[in-house]
Parts: C-alpha cells; sequence; structure tokens
C-alpha cells in the first residue's frame, strides 16, 4: 500500500449500472469499516482524452498510477475507430501483466455445477492482443501472436506464488504447444521451468481445447489454471459461465510494483440502468479481491462472508439472481449481516 | 460418388482400439446392406513415409484422392520431431478445408445437459495452424496467424449451404474481432457477404469469449457455428464436452470436389485396446455422416436410429456408457436393430 495513513484507491464507478453497485461498494465498505478512501473518477464514452486516445482520462490515469489501488465498474465501448479500448489502454498504461478470475459456485445460486473452485490466471498483455495486424495482398490478412519469455515467466511466477498464498494446491498451463510448437511452446517452457522451482505445488499441462472439454465435463478437476492472453480471455469465460456469468464472477489486474485494478467484468446492463435492479455481486467481489491483495483479509472475510451469506439465505436477491428485491435492498442484508 | 457400381471408400482403422472399432463398423454396414466397399489402410506410428514426411502412407493418401470417401480411426501422434503431423498431413494434402461436428444430447447417457443440439463447422487450412513461427530475437516468438477471404468464404458458404440441406435455421460466427479487427475483421465480413445471401437463414454474431459462456449456461440457443480454425478447434471439444465427450461425437471433414473424410476424433485408448472393451459410437456417427455427404440418407438413417436406439434402451452399454457389455455385444445389439 503506497502512501501513509488510510490508503487510497481510485473509483472507477463507469456507466449503465456501474453507479449503483459503486454506491453498495461504497455503503458496505463504509458498514464494515475498510480504511481505506475512494478517489472517484468518471469519464463518458463520448469523450475521447487525446493524452490516453482512449475515454480514460490523464487524471484518472494519474490517480490509478499514485494510488496503485483501483476499482472498476463496467463502461461501454464506444463504437467508431480512432480510440484504443478502455481495457486495452488500462491494462497497457498500468502494466496489468496478469487477470486473476476466481470462480467459485455460490450456495443458493443454483447452476448445473456445484463443485466448481477455481482461478484463472491469464497473461494480459501480449500474445493474440499485440495489435500487429497487415493486409499481405487483398485478401490475405496476418495477424502476429507474441509470446515473450518475460511476460510468459512473469505470469508463470505470479500463478505459482498465488497458489502459495492462497493454499491452492495444483497449477495447469493451458496451451496448445502441439500446433504453435514455437509461441505456445514457449510459455510451457517457461511454465515448467517455474514448476520446477515450486515442487509443492502439483504442476500440469493441457491443451486448450482438451482443456474447455474437461472443464465442462468436471471442473473440480482444476485449481488454478495459467495461460496466454487469448486462451485466458475465453476460459475465464466459459468458467464464468458454469457457476452462473459474470454477474456473480470477481476479477482483479495485478501489475508491476504491486499495482492492482478490481473490475467487475459484466456489461452496463443499459435496460435495467438507474432502475434500483442492478446486482453489485460482481463488483463487491471484485473489491474482495483487491482488499485481500492490499492484505486486509480480515475486512475481505468479513464481507465476503456476508454477501455470500446474503445470496445462500435467499430473501433479498435481485432479478438476475432469482429474487425480486432492489439493489438498496439487497446491500442493505449485506451490511446486516456484517 | 466417384466411380462406377458400388463406391469405394478408403478405410484407416487406426490403431489401439481402432481395429476393434472399425470391426463394428464393418459389421453394421453389412447388416445394413450399405452399397459401398472399403479399401483398408494400416500405418505404423513408428514408420514416416518420406514423401508424405508423416506415417501417412503414399497408397493410403492415393486411395483416398482417387475414392473421395474415407473413414479414419483414432491413430496415436507419434511423439519427436521430423514428421508432419496425421491430422494436420491429411487436411492439407486432401483439401479439407471444413470440419464439421454435430454434437446432441443422446437419450440414455446422461450429462448435465439434455437440450444440446448443435453444429459447429470449422475452417480447416488455415488461421493459426499455418505453421508459421519464429524466434524474433531470444526469448521473442512470433507466431502467424492468417486469415483468407477465400477461406473464409468457403467455409461461410459451405456452413450456410449445410444449415440449408439440413433444416438449420440459424448460424453464428465466432469470432474475436473487437481484438483482431483485420484478421478476424475479415472472416466476420466474409461470413456477412455469405449471410446476406442467404436471408431465409438467420445470421447473428459472437465473440468467441462470450460464444463459450453463452455455451455453457444455454447451449440450445445455438445452431449451426462457424469459425475460423482454432475457434472451431476450442469450440468443437467444448461441445463435445455438453453431450459427454469424444466417444459419442462423430466428425466430418470435406474439400473440394465433395471429397470427405470422415473420423473418430478421440484417442486410441490403449489401456483397453484388444479387450472388446472399446465404444464404436463416435466411429458409427462419423461413419453415419460419410453416408448422408454420399447420399445414402436411408442407410445412414437405419444405422443411426439403430445405435441411439442401443444407447436408449440401455441394455448393452459399453463401460464408457455406464454399462458393461463387450464392443460386440454392443454391435451385435445395434445389428439386431437394423
Ligand atoms: C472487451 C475485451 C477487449 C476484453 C478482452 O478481450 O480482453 C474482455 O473480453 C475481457 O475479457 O476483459
Ligand atoms: C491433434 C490436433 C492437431 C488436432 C487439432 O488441433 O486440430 C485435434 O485437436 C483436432 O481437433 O482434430
Amino acid at each position: 500500500v503506497r502512501g501513509g495513513g488510510v490508503p487510497l484507491a481510485t473509483f472507477l464507478p463507469g456507466d449503465g449500472i456501474g453507479p449503483e453497485i459503486a454506491k453498495a461498494v461504497r455503503q458496505v465498505f463504509e458498514v464494515a469499516s475498510v480504511p481505506l478512501q475512494w478517489e472517484e473518477h468518471h469519464f463518458s464514452p463520448e469523450v475521447i482524452d487525446p493524452s490516453t486516445s482512449s475515454m480514460v482520462t490523464r487524471e484518472a490515469l494519474d490517480s490509478l498510477l499514485r494510488n496503485g489501488l483501483g476499482l472498476k465498474g463496467p463502461m461501454a465501448t464506444p463504437i467508431g475507430k480512432g480510440h484504443r479500448s478502455l481495457n486495452l489502454t488500462l491494462r497497457k498504461e498500468l502494466g496489468l501483466y496478469a487477470n486473476i478470475r476466481p470462480c467459485f459456485s455460490i450456495p443458493g445460486y443454483k447452476t448445473k455445477y456445484d463443485n466448481v473452485n477455481l482461478v484463472t490466471i491469464r497473461e494480459n498483455t501480449e500474445g493474440e492482443y499485440s495489435g500487429l495486424e497487415h493486409e499481405v495482398v487483398p485478401g490475405v490478412v496476418e495477424s502476429l501472436k507474441v509470446i515473450t519469455e518475460k511476460a510468459s515467466r512473469r505470469v508463470a511466477e505470479y500463478a505459482f506464488r498465488y497458489a502459495k498464498e492462497n493454499n491452492r494446491s495444483k497449477v495447469t498451463a493451458v496451451h496448445k504447444a502441439n500446433i504453435m510448437k514455437k509461441a505456445d511452446g514457449l510459455f510451457l517452457e517457461c511454465c515448467r521451468a517455474i514448476a520446477e522451482k515450486n515442487p509443492e505445488i502439483e504442476f500440469e499441462e493441457k491443451i486448450i481445447d482438451n482443456c474447455c472439454m474437461q472443464l465442462v465435463k468436471d471442473p473440480s478437476q482444476f485449481d488454478v489454471l495459467v495461460m496466454p492472453n487469448l486462451y485466458g480471455d475465453i476460459v475465464s469465460d466459459l468458467c464464468a459461465g458454469l457457476v452462473g456469468g459474470l454477474g456473480v464472477t470477481p476479477s482483479l489486474n495485478v501489475g508491476d510494483g504491486g499495482i492492482a485494478l478490481a473490475e467487475a467484468v459484466h456489461g452496463t446492463a443499459p435496460d435495467i440502468a438507474g432502475k434500483d435492479l442492478a446486482n453489485p455481486t460482481a463488483l463487491l467481489l471484485s473489491s474482495v479481491m483487491l482488499l485481500r491483495h492490499m492484505e486486509l483479509g480480515t475486512h475481505a472475510d468479513k464481507i465476503e462472508k456476508a454477501l455470500l451469506g446474503t445470496i445462500a439465505e435467499g430473501k433479498y436477491l435481485t432479478g438476475d439472481l432469482g429474487g425480486k428485491s432492489t439493489t438498496r435492498d439487497f446491500t442493505n442484508a449485506v451490511c446486516s449481516k456484517i
């Protein structure tokens, strides 16, 4: 945690249902007496900041860089050209090299699976997201996937460290090295090298296609999964689907020097925005990840327990969770359990 | 169908359980009086044919090219370097540009899903499978994804033709054009162009990560899916997982001039090979796809009905299907229903 006194964290509430679920988080944090102060930044999908070439303002970026801690709600991606994607800008400018998404079955929220408890760790800076593409001749396009030893080792190291710190026993490297022998081969080699240094953690390798089949057949066989950017994008969404979708799954991005940006990865749900109907669970669980990252484990546990308890109890659930409650009632229920 | 009289088809029984399940198919075809003669070719994972740089022999390739029809059992991929992958060799040498995998819930074989009925159509020749990779400097690898208008239009056209001929009402193009704007953008553009020419078929676009989440949440929303090579590889395995895995899902590869190679995509199961325990379902369903491709629909329907009837009845199931029967008893049960 940077700075003295109560740590500051940057809050980007986002659009659509963003402000409502952000309000829920602020309320819960207050009731839980979390020692943290928010610095709020808003931006509009219509306004591009020339200094960042995206809707992220320079002030918001500076705040994030200064505080090293952030929480982000959903933001609509503006359609059109001439600007950078909001997510890619944040990842790039903040050096967020790993994206961590825990997926666990939530008691009280029934899906087809009741035994999911895994974490995907995604390399967040390269691979298929290089942005290097060109038309060789008309009708023939090349797109470059870039894999580096540096980024692969870094995310592999993070995965093993995460496993150890979170009492997880196995890391699975997901790849397609039977086809991309050099690119995914390099990623896999790096994972193997880090695995050797961490013999107390079981290490396993799975080819991406088989991994997705196994996840669907029996997700309980997985623990921590680490993979290149695009596979992480795909597998993390697949896993979210197993436990009910993006409305109940958190996400944390981490970067050099301990910078961390937690985010709800669901959409802005414009149809229910402003109607006090939104489910703050994903943003709350993301904020819990941020607290753990800050080593505020006691506060994190307290909030998580109250949140999961509220869902398990089933009295005050929002519509997407199968209930009829408002965001406010749901949030009050969580607060009353703290 | 090429040639006169009874058509010839090339049969590659494969290794491990391959010969046993191949025998089952031959028996079923005989009982069903399928007007087709097999030309059998065997090869060994240990022997590389220098003229194909792989374990596929020149004779087998020539037979496939001559007959334009083939059925392939599982074959172990030899480990080591200096040879081409068997699957890639066949796809390349035979110009197999599309891979079709229907996935449907099988009555009598319970999984978490009971409402799956979809078909993945995978571009089979390019994309991430270009084989173009190099180390730029030590520790930095580039891998080229190649997307062409020609191959994209060809597979999109196939998907819409398939939808029409098989009374399917929707085609979903799966892509990541928000990131790979040029490469996946070209693929998507081609799908849109073909969709416009086929207004009677509903057309929809899904981003690959969201698509995988939706498949897990509610596969019944999908019908025909068409996508670039690697996404097809991933999504087809994911879908197989929804209905029980590769042991019950068929596959057909098609190419120019109507050439078709059906294949069971599961492994060789060396642990049960030679023990009369293997499940011939995937190879049988694949052979049914081959028959439909040959416009032998009546024979295809007869065999499929007997096979699914045997599974639904549940009296003679192999171990993987939850029973205790031998391959022989299972096959006899299928034959007795024809
Ligand atoms: C919106 C998109 C650029 C992004 C990605 O592909 O990384 C999203 O899918 C995610 O997972 O955060
Ligand atoms: C074995 C491998 C080369 C192959 C592929 O990646 O295409 C397999 O996964 C498949 O789907 O047929």
